[in-house]
């Protein structure tokens, strides 16, 4: 396998899409501005998937399926939602195709014309809302905390692999409260919830604000979402969770008797996280060898390779390794043990470095004397020839070391790049030699948002849920401003 | 909670559509021809997936993502393909809505419409070995065992629900070999990976068998398939798997050098099971009081009511309780106490008998004095009074007798409802008598299977894997024939 990645300080954008493919994780499709999911890249998604599923089950949420397709007056029910989303939808007008009387070949047949036109969900608030007023009757059918694994459709013109793309894997949470206030706390527990997946298991750090309200959610009264920054010092945005207001209750007229007997709309939330998240991981971790996966994630968390000539030697080493195979897999550890005869160690090293597998081990004639493996790390690249004795606890070691270690890395990069400024001078100066997140005072209208983002491309991507209360003046207007919030430019 | 249950003897399809409403397992969408699969059928569908995806996996396949998008020319490259599909698909022709100039609200953007039309898949076929030209050069790259969860849509103008809908999901396998006999291997392979889960987990007996010229998926040189039997007499085909031969490969041109060095075009499989097992899991073993589900799919395996009066008296059960779930939980049984006290245990017995649940306790004063439950079985709805030292024993004992118990009962059913007939007066009498499987000679032509169809609605649903050999004729024609096939009227 030859690597011939193109060096991060080169081109950024070009090493992540080469990376991509070349790890096998996606690649384009025949089909306009649609991924294909590799198996490789399928396996880390499945591995995210289950435990975020995992969470949500924990918190008491269900998961449940709605339909592909939105009828088109559906959409137009909640009136901000429809202007974010009818301008990049896809939209199925026809049920048939036919045989062209002229032979030209298949055309779509005039003559099954749907009478609505249905849009394939960019996001599920309507259709789910829709069932909601069937389902929701009392106070005791609250809360409904449903989850839904689906795919969705938003028309990009520009799209790249995971980050943005035409179809892409989501879960989408949508649930309904009683109170306004059990509706927030369920908005901010499931924001808790993606920084907590996002640390803990991607080994990402982080920030949980709020979006201001231009960057808002198109129905949502609050968007909360958390930030997490890339090694070219952009940011990305890695799950959002919308407190809906009672909003899609009144456009879908979903009221509920209380306790006392009265007729009340509905609170709701939203929130969803995405296969962007696959992007976000390669960008966090990954380096010019290629990917380096968060052991909690790879679904190669060790790989072996039997360094031999001729059968002989590689049936006495096989045997050797069979019972550490069989010991690590007991203890949850995913190995594989790669004892292909078509392709050199030097090819299956490199291979494994590009796909990021955690540790690898190598055992070679000098180990089978010795009774040694040579461990490699993948996060810093060190190796070291360890005892076979020792070789188990050493993987448990490095399982929890190595993630404990790039999760450190990212942070120390993005503590780095945390740059507080006074002015708007200073940060325009900031933004485009060192980039990364500008922490600055902002007089809280549009129109200073959108001249700062037209004038430098940076948007603010959030007001951080600890930001602290203090007298400061907005850098671009000189108004009075009373919290710091983080601009950057994001992918 | 009211039952109301249509009886099986009255109208067995309404008792299904009321049953799979009632047992909150799906209903209808406000989009046509779509269903909502609500949690608690969620539920039963994830253990479904699970269990299934284990199955793939541990025969060496692995998950990928293809586009929901399929070009309308890939449609059209397979001959026998499009003629099947293209009569009944979702077409998308538009990408942007917009506001109508006269104010009459959003319309479909006339300058947004797409160069070539996109079919919803209705299965992946054409866009996955259009991927896998490219990633099939070489034996080296063989097999390729890859399978997809996935949504697909096929119009259906008259849809029921999980038998038939508009959007169902599935899972579809696509394999590509270096060899016909490899590639065969591997299409009855996944047959009998369907059978042993129909069997095993579904308690569902079913017939092996390979389908006729006529009823072959569009685009197949074989289709294997179950076969099952409901108990209003009709079938139900549970699973399907398809030799493709290089139907697909030379429609997209996918060839590949063998180790002689040679070109050659790849040989295909695909397979795929769906929602439909859910409307196949109901029917099976359901009764007049609701669900029956067997254990190794039942969400919830045992559920625990506490009977009583006053907080004092629920205090002290749930006390009681709480070690004996606990127990159960560390054993892997998903156990519920449902200690609601907005619901009478009368309305929670309905309840979860309407829902399936296999196992039923009942814990009351008279149960705390003598240290006792009262267990029910869902199938056979037998009680008996169990001291509570036995009672975890008894519920693991009830966890595979019932898994079994149940599965004879449909076995004993179809066993009872294959008949041999040998005229075809015979066979329309059986057919309008009795229903079932009805096993006789046919002369093995189309002619023939289609006047058997037009003037009987039956269809020959298999020809099964282990029919033997011997002399007949055909009870139509009268012409030599030399296996029994099986005919039924079928969903």
């Amino acid at each position: 396998m030859s690597k011939n990645l193109t060096k991060r300080a080169e081109d950024y954008s070009k090493w992540y899409n080469e990376l991509v493919v070349k790890a096998d994780l996606a690649e384009n499709s025949g089909v306009r501005g649609c991924m294909v999911i590799k198996p490789y890249g399928y396996a880390i998604w499945e591995k995210m998937q289950a435990q975020l599923d995992k969470m949500f089950k924990e918190t008491g949420h269900e998961n449940a399926y709605f339909p592909l397709f939105i009828p088109k007056s559906y959409l137009s029910k909640e009136a901000s939602h429809v202007e974010g989303f009818a301008k990049e939808c896809a939209v199925v007008t026809h049920y048939r195709l036919k045989n062209a009387e002229d032979g030209s070949g298949i055309i779509v047949d005039p003559d099954a014309k749907l009478e609505e036109e249905l849009i394939i969900r960019p996001t599920s608030e309507t259709i789910i809302w829709d069932t909601y007023r069937r389902w929701i009757q009392s106070y005791r059918d609250l809360p409904l905390l449903i989850n839904q694994w689906a795919n969705v459709v938003r028309w990009e013109m520009r799209t790249r692999l995971f980050l943005r793309t035409a179809e892409f894997l989501w879960q989408e949470g949508h649930t309904a409260h009683a109170t306004e206030k059990e509706a927030i706390a369920e908005a901010e527990q499931m924001m808790n919830i993606y920084a907590e997946f996002a640390e803990e298991f991607m080994a990402m750090p982080v920030i949980k604000g709020i979006k201001t309200e231009s960057e808002r959610f198109a129905g949502a009264v609050e968007t909360y979402c958390i930030e997490a920054l890339m090694q070219d010092g952009k940011a990305l945005q890695a799950g959002t969770s919308h407190f809906l207001g009672q909003n899609f209750a009144k456009a879908f007229d979903v009221k509920f008797t209380t306790k006392e007997g009265n007729q009340e709309y509905v609170w709701a939330t939203s929130w969803g996280a995405s296969t962007r998240l696959m992007g976000a991981l390669v960008m966090t971790h990954s380096d010019d060898n290629g990917l380096v996966l968060p052991p909690k994630l790879s679904p190669i968390q060790v790989v072996i390779v039997p360094i031999y000539k001729g059968e002989d030697q590689l049936d006495a080493i096989s045997e050797r390794v069979a019972p550490l195979v069989k010991e690590l897999r007991a203890k949850g550890i995913s190995v594989k043990y790669d004892n292909r005869d078509t392709h050199k160690p030097g090819f299956k090293f490199n291979e494994y470095e590009l796909k990021g597998v955690p540790v690898r081990l190598a055992i070679g004639q000098r180990d089978m004397d010795n009774n040694t493996y040579e461990v490699a790390r993948r996060d810093t690249l060190e190796k070291e020839t360890i005892h076979a004795d020792e070789v188990v606890s050493k993987i448990e070691f490095l399982m929890e070391d190595i993630q404990q270690n790039i999760f450190k890395k990212a942070l120390e990069h993005r503590r780095t790049h945390i740059t507080e400024v006074n002015s708007y001078q200073e940060f325009q100066e900031v933004l485009e030699n060192k980039g990364g997140f500008i922490s600055a005072f902002w007089d809280g209208t549009l129109e200073t948002e959108e001249k700062i983002k037209e004038e430098t491309k940076a948007t603010i991507r959030c007001i951080p849920i600890d930001a602290k209360e203090e007298a400061g003046s907005c850098m671009v207007t000189g108004k009075p401003a009373t919290k710091r919030v983080l601009f950057a430019k994001a992918y």
